[in-house]
């Protein structure tokens, strides 16, 4: 006889509390492959309806408080997640089947939390809002909160861009701004588990209950529904192409920013100089980068582009034996497994040549490293298909007879998060690196040299972002304080204001003398007239 | 018998070249009533192909010029511009019957090339594009430019916010894009001379052909290709809500930025202190504010929100007289006549009393100045068709019993560009402030105290933008320089790139001297390690 199965709860105005949904959806433990005990609700209308006017009102109520307050909820919140980190990483492990160490406990999580108090530090200094100030005409302007914000998180990051701890969630509430999450559905627990002590650090610091709400999965018609509420201010999403692009229509109809980070296959230029010259250094950087993760990162090199040489075929070698010979990581879930086997045939079936893997792994939540390879004569026959995203520990060589062709192939690409050019020390590649770099950097948010673009450090000059398909917007970055917060504020502008009703930001007087302000086209700390 | 007419040529690729197009259209000239003679060819897609493909080339070659030579060429043009301001505006006039002293000559020309030559000085120095630098991890980013640039320019000003001369011209340009401007239907003529004396700056200053490019009208099918094309960077639209959104649509669906600039009923609250105080001051503010330009302003005050009273009763019976006594001026085109009549009509049929006004004058493009009136209770009912944009020289007051009312109403508005709260001098009206400015501040771009909206000066603190519809998203400002530059500019983040390899902006020496860079967390003009 079955137990009367406990639903887990939503977290709806500062309350955990029964969903109106009563159907329910589990987490699977990748690694066992077994689904796990908690039962999820899909959440209907009337829970995102609840939590769109507690996010109202907390947005109301946010306005009121100094920014230093939303700085010591982030600064909390960033303390409780240190603390918590023990949990936070064995239940995430059991959700993602990512390492507990280093990557969970020891990476994504501090870089979690630190996050969190770049963004505490940037709302207690406002230098993120652009204080503008035009003494002569008493013009001034800043940005400002775009009202609740709506977060869906990736299944790749469970933290560091989950949807009530990440970098999106960072941004908005430091801009001001409540955030309804909704959970990745492959980690749910883990979400809940941060919720609660988001949930805990507004509490301690007196923020209201509803700046952190969570919802663990929608129809995808209340998922419309969400992101064109009149009530909303604006979304962040990071995820599949497919259910973004529905997204994004919703929201572009009503004309409410969305942010996307859809796909992106991260071309890398390996130039034959530089594989001549340190080949062996390159495999290694390669093979970290790529399987890295299990393959599974926004910026994970899914496409190489080499000149036909005797060191690109030395190099295609190499990460061939060395992929064969590492046991595959375990996948997210069984349908980033179905997803990746899938992208690998529609490779293959384009005309690829595979390389080494390819094959599922029986009974593991699992597919063999792999490396596929063509020509560039046939990637620019069909561009589009040759850049199916094969998400997961998977790459495509393209070897080109030319640099022109190569150049034509780099021409042919859709937008990417990252571009990567390696080229020779001994300045041998030169001739060829601007006609190339000026093609790229038109096509990418972010041009490395010489490094794999694995790595998105949290940092003010870092763009993780780019063109269409990889992102919505090109003038935008996911990853990077201050610059990222804009995506969630409105400018205003205070024209011929009396000084005693603009915001903190504007008076005359630097709010924290500290603050960098835009004042008569001049960058300062100073004050109007100090 | 008939004379064969020469249809006028179309802009492409430096050339003045006939249209692929065989159907034409006249301008009318508005005082008279009288088409005038040139025809103006309808572009087919070979048109666009054509300017497309030399857009893009004019792209990759400017990347490779200095800013310095950009700004030149803004500077010459602005030098002819004021050169030839005769010509010019006696053209506009003809076609738009806007007075040509002072409106045109004195006002809205030297605005333009005041325009022209502040986004010149950005492009030389280069602080728009918010060089960002981490010299700890080497990680450095800039806006660069986004690709071609489509402009839209509207009906209402021919030459400050015009296709090839006005603001999203001048960002365009000084971002480093070429613009292919559509011209505004209206005023085919005054665009054609401004587009002739672009090309000829450009020729000066040695920048590519088809930097400039012009044609004048496409079918709705073609305009929405043409935005939504792969080469096209991104879109600046000003004009009507209708073409606007549909615009819009093409360009989201393959995530090219647009921005619009869509419709506005400015709201302007006046406070019974303040109308006790200076009603007959405000009176004349008001009666200037909302006839200047025949009330055919972005930024007109179309919607006035006052309490019931003896205050409110002498302010809308001074200027129901005033209006009546005032001869109306002469509309745009009588499209615009039309929709006036039409949205006067949607009004009264809601239920607003129609105090003065509203009929179109007979053999004049003019409709009576009109003022309309109705009840905060009438509005709450239907919202939404009392903001009805009546674009010209109307205006509905909308008079509430309390200020809870009042502030429901402010409660209900779509988003618009402005929001003015006219309050007394003694402090009589701060106790109704607050609550009503976190209101409407909420719900516009731009907050005024105690002056009218329509004056929306070139300020590096200016907001022309504000929350959908008025725009299509409330981040960006159309007027304002540097900040409507990065509407047109596509962010880029160069990470590990070797020094030689990094854009001008990038390099260690600050490019200028006087460059503002945010470098490590502080913005100064310093070098790296200066």
């Amino acid at each position: 006889m079955a137990t009367a199965v406990q639903n887990e709860p939503v977290l709806i105005a500062g309350r955990w509390q029964a969903s109106h949904g009563t159907e329910t959806f589990q987490a699977l433990n990748p690694t066992t492959l077994e689904p796990l005990p908690p039962q999820y609700p899909v959440s209907t209308w009337e829970d995102c309806e609840a939590a769109l006017a507690a996010a109202v009102d907390a947005a109301a109520r946010l306005r009121q408080l100094p920014a230093a307050r939303i700085a010591q909820f982030l600064d909390t919140y960033a303390d409780l997640i240190d603390a918590n980190m023990a949990e936070i990483a064995e239940l995430a492990h059991q959700e993602t089947a990512l390492p507990i160490e280093p990557r969970l406990a020891k990476v994504e999580g501090p870089r979690t939390s630190n996050q969190l108090r770049q963004a505490a530090a940037a709302a207690r200094e406002g230098t993120w809002a652009m204080p503008t100030i035009d003494t002569k005409l008493n013009i001034r302007s800043c940005y400002e909160p775009i009202g609740p914000v709506i977060v869906f998180g990736p299944n790749n990051f469970p933290l560091a861009f989950g949807s009530v701890s990440g970098g999106d969630f960072a941004a908005a509430i430091a801009a001001g701004n409540p955030v309804i999450g909704k959970a990745n559905t492959s980690h749910p627990g883990t979400t809940r588990k941060l919720a609660e002590l988001a949930r805990q650090a507004a509490s301690q610091t007196g923020l209201p209950e509803a700046t952190v709400q969570l919802i663990y999965r929608t129809s995808h018609a209340d998922g419309e529904r969400l992101v064109s509420d009149r009530r909303t201010g604006a979304v962040g999403y990071t995820g599949s192409r497919k259910a973004g692009l529905v997204l994004k229509a919703a929201a572009d109809k009503v004309g409410k920013p969305i942010y996307l980070e859809l796909s992106s296959v991260n071309p890398v230029v390996m130039l034959p100089g530089a594989l001549r010259e340190r080949g062996e250094k390159l495999v290694d950087e390669f093979m970290t980068s790529v399987l890295m993760g299990t393959g599974q990162f926004c910026t994970n090199p899914g496409l190489v582009l080499a000149l036909s040489g005797q060191e690109t075929e030395t190099f295609i070698d190499s990460v061939r034996q060395r992929m064969s010979a590492n046991e595959p990581g375990v996948l997210l879930s069984p349908s980033v497994q179905q997803s990746l086997v899938a992208a690998v045939d529609t490779l293959v079936r384009a005309g690829a040549e595979l390389l080494c893997g390819g094959q599922a792994r029986q009974g593991r939540c699992a597919v063999e490293n792999t490396l596929l390879r063509t020509s560039a004569e046939a990637f620019l026959r069909q561009p589009e298909v040759f850049q199916t995203e094969a998400f997961g520990n998977a790459s495509l060589v393209v070897v080109a007879d030319t640099i022109d062709q190569l150049a034509d192939v780099l021409r042919h690409l859709e937008g990417n998060l990252t571009g990567c050019i390696c080229s020779a020390e001994d300045g041998s590649d030169d001739p060829h690196y601007p006609a190339l770099a000026s093609i790229l950097t038109q096509r990418v948010g972010r041009l490395l040299n010489d490094k794999m673009p694995t790595g998105v450090a949290v940092s003010p000059a870092m763009n993780h972002g780019g063109p269409f398909p990889a992102t919505g917007h090109p003038g935008f970055t996911a990853v990077g304080i201050p610059a990222s917060i804009h995506r969630f504020a409105k400018l205003t502008c205070y024209d011929g204001v009396r000084q005693g009703r603009l915001p903190w930001l504007l008076q005359d007087k630097n709010p924290t003398g500290s603050t960098w302000r835009y004042i008569d086209g001049k960058w300062t700390t100073a004050d109007v007239d100090g």
